[in-house]
């Protein structure tokens, strides 16, 4: 991301302050804005299978937290419809992954958003340019004015 | 899945003892075997968002479980290559979802697996079929010999 | 496909009828009804690259006209909103290939369909039971009133 | 694509040249190197159903020829190993289609490429950023040694 997220509060923030699960898990927002966001976490010892490598899921779950927040970083609120993923490394035990969303397009009610989940080096680089790829995720979002219309 | 899942003893289960994540979630391994696994998950106050939905990341996150267990219950070590999961409806608070993963089809060192992840009713019915569709996920996996050969 | 699909003629043959594309390339309609839908195509000369090998956006081609068929067989009109294909084993110059469509679930105003394309044998066997599959497709529909609501 | 795609004559054009498939269907490679790849075709009368819209399996088959020129445009042999495809737009008998592929990552022998479809302006414009985009594909591929270790 070569611009930076801009620190306007969006309904982006109020919706991951009520995030239970990413809150859990230890996931932070470091930025949402303009069909971005950006978010953090570290591989703990209950996110590991028997070799110590990251369970898929997880990661899996940190990009979606980072493509909701950026889908509702804009417009009116969005769910997601589905999403593709293809683990590119193994996250291990200790590392800190950084995904970043960034909106692809929008058409009618619908979104198209990429998210690169990348390890963050022990200098604490963010950017997703000089370091490793975990995992490439591209979500499809649907907006929705009100429950009974979410589908 | 109209026929039981077999109870014999595989790398499936090993390998789901040691998955730490799988396991500080609550979920629980069913059965696995002939390519095929199903597991079970509840969800619980720390899951949710501000509207008592569960996050998809961990729908997504039963699923890949499941999965795994499956592509592990016959032949080599294998692991994810990436997924594609379409969210259904939403699972909320407090419900138990299940999880059923067959194989599709397997050729040369991949292999594709369907999931549904479906609500179980009431009365404890673990069956995919009489019950409401949560998600349907497609895993790609991609068996190993050793860590060097991953790729 | 364990049962025989439906004779019975439905909107999936009136808009195979006027599809021009799968008309050229020689495709043909084997059935359709009640979420269901075969579609053949013969690899010619014109369908493949310098080594003989089918090009695989005709092999999406085939699974995406059948899987527009299945999701056409039943309710209102329905179109494709999208799609994922694994390519399985290429299929060759002569080949005729058999593409099968199953719904497999629907929701709201969305449909979920695989589609598995496989080999013909000599002997004109058409199940994909006992053949060499060449591709899995998943489509994802969306039925519309009028165009307007398209998206 | 913000800076031109080098006219250098790669592994790609070969491989475009013996293309049956996608000559026949009037595809031009407009050009290919460094992980990147431009095509245009132009929807003709046998490419649109009974309402004169594109068969949507002939835009994804000029997306695959564009990913598959990208991938072969630098280093080993590659194959396509499956894709995923969202219909953004329809596009109509008359309209010119540009598909711009671009590497996202590349990781052991696989590689992610991203592939967008855009409507050509009547001025000829071919960038992707000031047109309707008609689809976003992404390409998963596989280098290849020999026939024997496709898999």
């Amino acid at each position: 991301m070569s611009q930076p997220v801009t620190p306007m509060r969006t309904a982006a923030h109020a919706m991951f302050e009520a995030d239970q699960a990413s809150r859990s898990l230890g996931i932070e927002l470091l930025g949402a804005g303009d069909g971005r966001a950006v978010a953090r976490m570290r591989i703990t010892e209950t996110m590991v299978n028997g070799h110590d490598l990251a369970h898929g899921g997880l990661v899996f779950l940190l990009a979606d937290t980072a493509f909701a927040c950026a889908c509702n970083s804009h417009g009116p609120v969005t769910v997601a419809a589905g999403a593709e993923i293809s683990f590119v490394s193994p996250a291990r035990l200790g590392d800190e992954l950084i995904a970043t969303a960034e909106v692809r397009t929008r058409y009618g009610r619908n979104g198209l958003y990429d998210v690169t989940v990348h390890r963050a080096d022990p200098g604490g680089n963010t950017e997703p340019g000089g370091n490793t790829v975990v995992a490439e995720f591209r979500g499809r979002s649907r907006s929705i004015q009100r429950e009974e219309e979410r589908k």
